[in-house]
């Protein structure tokens, strides 16, 4: 093991947060001399390769001038590009299996949630009101899944499997068994027009901010529902609250916000036709992130070979 | 077609309700003659040989006194049983399974509820707090499942297909891939003391009412939750309440109840720890179940062969 660490872990995580990821990593790569950039001395920074990222400040992975590439512990990265939008190294984001099984596993409890009335029957209890909705069976139900990358396309097929119809858009044609796969602006026309329920699992771009506004809820069938689950500031809140109010969307599942967390005095708490969610749709598993991040250093060890990195043109 | 009706449908139906059942079956059995009792005149009673019924006054059956067999057009019979102790005639419960897949749709449904905390997140929307709780993959959790017959069985095997641990109890004893099949006493404690989520459907009978009274309660893990899709008197409600204040048990979903429609002041509807819901679970398919009970009584006509009966002595 080298004298000075040779990969740096930079994060905002809080301390015990990080010393979890750390123990973590290192156990995974007993090889590897990995510390905290919090704890490196500044004469150590020159020696590092490897940045491992989560929401790092810029300014500190600036600080490392050698490194070859970075890995980060998340999924998304569109922080990262935005804040970084002159960097010109590889990052590597984290695709863990384990990390699509829990958002295809989410994806499929909340399209149950929708689809047997969960939100109608608890305001019908607190009114203490005795009243059965009218059951529709999944096969009479359309589920839209816009994205179908690593999580869009998992919980696009888990979804499939209980027998709803699954319409999926993303930048390219797919070819998913079982899915109707469509893209560009006339596919996304069909998929909203379509979907009794539309879950969001894009990333956040240039191209997809904002992209679910008032002409997009108008597209949608009257009545259907959006469960968002990716980014927040791809949903337009306000032109979302009018559709809600107006009637025109039945119900929004929310997961993720403009600001997290949601501030207190946000009016979306209250909103009775939103459920918000504390950004848990998947939660990354730091003992199976760790093992995927060990994995890509490993192999670029041995072969100098790096997963597909992010493309900073498109942002994800 | 003969001159007078040969098949009586009995029910306590509404109007609307029982003439759609009515229209559905002569359209199934064009070749039979198929009258509501509430139509028929006294003078056709006697040439009455089948009866189909749903939640059939005891008087009027009596007055078919010719009556082959019955065909209920419910899937739970208990009342019929508690009813008519001396009825000496078949008696044919509705399996249709498309209401088995409709509960084992709500089985997996509401199990996903109470596993990715949605009770929890209802409460801190309302209190306007951002909190994640922790995740436990489907593979650390255990569902146990009271009862393994049409419905109990196809909700152990969805559920377990979704990657939940399963335990089963019934009478005898199963073999369902993946699935620990128990039986017994000694079974039941095993189930409930091994289960984070016990799901009950099971009949009721006398063998199983009151089943889940405080010692069961007392028996099942600290923290667990009940789900009753079964019958009401199967769960000793005020234990239950007393378990749920006392913290024992975390969380329970009644979509059945002592009394139907739950009456208006019943403390349930107000219970943080309970989720009233309106016995939605498995709705019968007015279309699919008059099909099957068509071909039981095609088949009846063509070898007089009849599908297996309830059991007056063990009640289902
Ligand atoms: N809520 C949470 O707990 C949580 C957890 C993790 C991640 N996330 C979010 O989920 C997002 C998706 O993650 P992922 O791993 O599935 O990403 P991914 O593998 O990069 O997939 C992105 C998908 O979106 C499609 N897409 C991108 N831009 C598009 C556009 N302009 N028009 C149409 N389709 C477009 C892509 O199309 P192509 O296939 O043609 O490239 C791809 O199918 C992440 O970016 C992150 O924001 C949320
Ligand atoms: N909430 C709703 O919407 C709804 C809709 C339909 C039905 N239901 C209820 O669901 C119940 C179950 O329906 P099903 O069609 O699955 O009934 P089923 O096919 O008769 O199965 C009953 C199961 O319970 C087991 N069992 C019965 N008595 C037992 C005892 N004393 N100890 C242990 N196990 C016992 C049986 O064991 P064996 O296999 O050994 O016989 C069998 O596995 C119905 O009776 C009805 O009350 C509710």
């Amino acid at each position: 093991m080298s004298a000075t660490p040779k990969i740096a872990l930079v994060t905002r995580l809080s301390d015990d947060a990080e010393t979890n990821w750390l123990n973590l990593l290192r156990a995974a790569l007993p090889a590897e001399h990995i510390e905290s950039l919090r704890r490196m001395r500044p004469e150590d920074h020159a020696g590092v390769e490897i940045a491992i990222v989560a929401n790092p400040d810029p300014t500190d992975l600036r600080k490392l001038p050698n490194i070859l590439w970075v890995h980060s512990l998340w999924a998304g990265v569109e922080r990262l590009v935005a804040e970084l939008p002159d960097f010109n190294r590889p990052v590597v984001r984290l695709i863990d299996p384990q990390l699509s099984r829990n958002m295809s596993e989410a994806a499929l409890a909340w399209t149950y949630y929708l689809f047997r009335d969960m939100p109608a029957y608890a305001r019908q209890q607190r009114a203490r009101e005795w009243c059965q909705q009218p059951y529709r069976s999944a096969a009479s139900v359309t589920v839209g899944v816009l994205g179908l990358g690593e999580l869009g396309a998992a919980s696009a097929e888990r979804i499939r499997a209980q027998d709803f119809n699954v319409l999926g858009w993303s930048r390219s044609q797919k070819d998913l068994p079982g899915i109707i796969s469509l893209s560009g602006k006339d596919g996304l026309a069909e998929l909203l027009s379509h979907s009794d329920i539309v879950l969001c699992l894009l990333p956040l771009t240039e191209a997809t901010r904002g992209l679910l506004d008032e002409r997009a809820f108008a597209a949608m069938k009257p009545g259907a529902a959006l469960i968002n689950f990716a980014r927040g500031p791809i949903v337009a809140t306000d032109a979302l609250v009018s559709s809600l109010d107006a009637g025109r969307l039945s119900h929004a599942v929310l997961d993720v916000f403009d600001q997290e967390p949601l501030p207190p005095e946000s009016g979306l708490w209250s909103h009775p036709g939103i459920t918000v969610l504390p950004h848990i749709s998947a939660p990354t598993d730091p003992r199976t992130g760790a093992q995927v991040v060990a994995a890509n250093i490993r192999a670029f060890r041995e072969n100098g070979r790096l997963p597909e990195s992010v493309d900073f043109a498109t942002g994800y």
